[in-house]
């Protein structure tokens, strides 16, 4: 509580005018961040890129949420800790974060720009590597956060993405 | 601890026979975990397979140590309950570990076997998507241990492997 009202630079006092309790600034943090996420899954849904620049847009912001901002680092973390009431609201909206995120696989794998796999296992193993970030990460260590969201999140896109038209194009002209 | 009695068939006094408290089960449970999985690893590193080859096969242990085995699903969950010297000696083997698996990658790139990104960002990108598992996979599930692991595993491998070798001679061909 300390930490985040430093963080803010607000006192600790300050920041418990604002919210009721540190359950109620936690709440806020997740939401914030889920809102964040949410944002950018359906920008990424709405442009006109195919799924691996949606994918990798995705991941990249899901990376600038948790690792650039305070209120992302206990997004993923701290669920289990909430009253019941914001703890439901917080995995509801992250439900639908997962099920946008499936969405942009399984519309991918429709349209041949990735390869066809499990696309809820997929998606569970891209949110692992991207939440795991934040039991690693030190903003002071070695590699800043965009490093780690671009490594990250091109790892990620080769995953599931299928060939590039160029490589294709190249083996066809070998087949025929 | 009743979890656990039941599942090793043994009523919970009986296990508090052989182990000294909770801490003591618990550092067991993550200790033979870890075990497996450095086998694993140290196993593949001695296999005459390619990169591609040994990362899944450490992959696939990984998996199947924590979802198929009891004293794997709590091995990276709750180190912090453990007491000083029991935690650091987890998280001693816990890098012995994760060292092994760069070494992989280090040399799978070297080798020409993986593309060329940073093997510590990698490596935890990897192990994020593997240990998360322990947080949504449930053994009554839709997907069976050995579907998630082996979805999980290509997805993975797919991440930094290079173009095989026929792909690249199919690639040559139409350079010349």
């Amino acid at each position: 509580m300390r930490d985040i009202a430093a963080a803010a630079d607000l006192s600790a006092a300050n920041l418990y005018h604002y919210f009721d309790g540190k359950n109620a600034l936690l709440y806020y943090c997740q939401d914030r961040a889920l809102d964040r996420m949410l944002a950018a899954v359906e920008s990424a849904r709405r442009s006109s890129g195919a799924a691996p620049e949606r994918l990798r847009a995705v991941f990249i912001a899901h990376l600038q949420t948790l690792l650039d901002e305070i209120e992302g680092a206990s997004a993923h973390l701290q669920i289990d800790s909430l009253p019941p009431s914001m703890r439901t609201a917080v995995v509801r909206k992250r439900d639908r974060y997962e099920h946008a995120l499936r969405r942009i696989i399984v519309e991918g794998i429709a349209a041949g720009e990735l390869v066809d796999m499990d696309p809820a296992i997929a998606a569970r193993a891209m949110l692992g590597a991207l939440n795991w970030t934040v039991t690693w990460f030190r903003p002071e260590g070695r590699d800043s956060a965009s490093l780690v969201a671009d490594v990250i999140s091109r790892f990620l896109v080769r995953g599931i993405a299928a060939r590039t038209p160029a490589m294709r194009r190249a083996l066809s002209v070998v087949k025929t």
